[in-house]
């Protein structure tokens, strides 16, 4: 299947000169959805893993799915003050200035197996920041995962320490 | 399996007084992640489901998965901005003032059956929000299935007009 043919471009989105590559037309599709979602669980399904992890909020889509797949729990990573519990949190910059992204203090028991999940990996800071989150609580980063990666923002220089994988390259 | 065992509850969250039922100890879960989603996949499965709908972020990790599992395709309704492509909005209300939730106006075609998730009934609002989205876009909303509901809420008085299905009652 050419998932390529399912991603949806939108110039100038969310803001001028930016082409956002729209995944909304893809996991609306039953065939190209559960495509991509069957790469993924048959790509780790001999990984042992327990936990998947994903950042909010595109990511939960995927995550939660893949997670069923490989009968593995999901784990949310979330924008300050969205969780309800206590949390450890990890900056990451942004064009000027820095956010952070937050998961539970116990959310992942050490020594777990950790497939990171996202739908797009652009410069890598919010990826590396779950990564971060992860290995803080002493789980395994196993590899990280995503539906596209725009090459031309090196992301993965940014993520050199894990495993990559992207179903649709740009 | 005692569903209600893996619900955390956190008192004083969002704010002094309120009992937050928190599900990411259940997501969290394998077995208990695959068992929520499987009952609602057994429930819905010879609907003819063809589309699932969930407003962000807690529903969108259920309701991939969910769609995942029927079939389906997956429609993701968003707070006011993050969408790309141009879209329909409907408000609901808060304690104080207004919110609205945004569905692409083209994510749904006439006729199509869709099944629309939440993680959680309280007021019914952003539920019945997000089934007029569908409404408008001609879609036919089959059922609204929750994983908690709480009943003390009256959600269920908000969506009169709709089939409801909860899991955990409260």
């Amino acid at each position: 299947m050419d998932l390529k043919k399912y991603i949806r471009d939108i110039p100038d989105f969310p803001k001028k000169g930016i082409l956002f590559r729209d995944i909304t037309t893809l996991i609306g599709d039953k065939d190209a959805l559960r495509e991509v979602v069957d790469i993924f669980v048959k790509k780790y399904k001999d990984e042992k893993i327990d936990i998947v992890v994903a950042a909010e909020a595109r990511g939960f889509i995927i995550g939660g799915a893949i997670a069923c797949g490989l009968n593995a729990g999901f784990v949310p990573v979330r924008k300050k003050g969205k969780l309800p519990h206590k949390t450890i949190g990890a900056e990451y910059d942004l064009e000027y200035g820095t956010d952070s992204l937050h998961m539970h203090e116990d959310a992942i028991v050490e020594g777990r197996r950790v497939l990171v999940i996202d739908d797009l990996l652009a410069t890598g800071g919010t990826a590396k920041a779950t990564c971060e989150l992860v290995e803080r609580t002493k789980g395994e980063v196993v590899e990280v995962g995503f539906i596209i990666e725009l090459a031309g923002l090196k992301g993965r220089e940014k993520l050199k320490d894990y495993k990559i994988f992207s179903q649709i390259v740009y």
